[in-house]
């Protein structure tokens, strides 16, 4: 069994189990799972970290362990456009596999993080001899895919305010969205500004449908704390401008 | 060699032809696409003939061997997001078997189109016992998925007049691309409602847009027919507020 040099034998067993967290990993064989896993570190990444840029050469594709990870890419005018804000036990960076072996985007730490590095190579060795292991990287794909999809539905068909709702209905743990009427408390996970950027709006336009939003439904926003009495509140005023049926758990990448 | 009952031995080379020119099945071996093609079915439609709706149970998908088809959703509103149009040589409705065997989307034929249809079960089964069927769909399914994020960046990163101007370049010829400096006129390939649709805008706004563009580039638009004089007058308004490079031609799905 390959043992990965960067990180001690009593915290193996524990990456093994956390890459078979993953849905992409979570019917591969213990063998594969090791195979993949051999020459990959574990790192902490502060707030601000780059760690590829659009057009690099891909060597290594990403897991999130703790923390969030910004893709974006930025216009020949210094514009950026922020294509995701992604939570942990998420991939990030795999696509350069089918893309000629470069990022397609490049990738900011926006959160201190800990993240899982891998090789690349390996991935793309174990895919091509691994029919099990290709379909799920086909639905892990397809799925995200699905979530891009709805973003562009959600910036058609909904307004600002609802677009903000919708964001933090995101945050609603499954048991709470069961129990439909009772009061829900949520922490937003990340700052306001960097919300605004993944929503593709300014930060004005964010400031005045966020207090449009907090009028229209009665939601309480204190700093990054979110309260409401119960959930329809938000439900009824943001869904119906949607083709999903609330809950709609965006799936991880 | 198993023939599909509705066609014509005739035509049965042809077909067998025409799935090889489909990016996805460039690699398969000819007995892979003989069992694809078992039980197809390759048909004319007329313009709103609805092919499937959005969550009913997939059976088959499909290929465009000639014409436009519009994939959508509808909210419980009844408003309609229109999520792609797709020319010929699209593969739709295969995505079905990466989600639940449910069809993510509707699809309605938008001009009169010549679509052939292929049993989904077949795909599925030879993509489980075929790596390199598996790798292309891998390909196909993330360079989509490329398209759809450089679609919800220029929704965040172009104004209106300027996602127009993209759309237009387009249909431009690859080798008129190249030589840069010569007088270029395309056909736009359906009708205006329709291309306001795909680009998320109210017709009023198309309408306000493309007299902007006009205006502001000097290209010349008689119903469906646009002139200019070299590529750059639009590439050179458009392709600023993007994060790639001209030519950047989608990838057929």
């Amino acid at each position: 069994m390959a043992i990965p040099e960067k990180i001690k034998i009593s915290s193996y067993n524990s990456l093994h189990g956390f890459l078979k967290s993953i849905p992409l990993f979570k019917d591969c064989d213990p063998g594969v799972v090791d195979d993949l896993l051999a020459g990959s570190h574990l790192e902490h990444y502060p707030k601000g970290k780059l760690l590829f840029i659009y057009g690099d050469n891909a060597k290594r594709y990403y897991i999130i362990k703790e923390g969030w990870v910004k893709l974006f890419r930025e216009t020949l005018d210094g514009m950026q456009a922020v294509i995701d804000i992604i939570p942990k036990q998420s991939l990030f960076g795999e696509r350069a596999l089918f893309e000629g072996g470069i990022y397609p985007f490049s990738a900011e730490v926006v959160e201190p993080s800990v993240i899982l590095s891998l090789s690349l190579d390996r991935l793309g060795k174990r895919i091509a001899d691994n029919p099990r292991l290709s379909r799920s990287m086909l639905e892990s794909i397809a799925s995200y895919r699905g979530n891009l999809e709805r973003e562009i539905e959600h910036r058609l068909l909904q307004s600002a305010p609802q677009r903000i709702g919708c964001f933090i209905l995101q945050f609603i743990e499954k048991k709470s969205a069961n129990g439909k009427n009772e009061p829900v408390v949520i922490k937003l996970p990340y700052d306001k500004t960097l919300i605004a950027a993944r929503l593709g709006m300014q930060p004005e336009t964010f400031s005045r449908s966020l207090a449009k939003l907090k009028k229209a439904t009665g939601i309480k926003v204190r700093g990054s704390v979110v309260e409401f009495d119960e959930l329809r509140q938000i439900t009824e005023y943001t869904c119906h401008a949607c083709t999903s049926k609330y809950p709609c758990y965006r799936s991880p990448q």
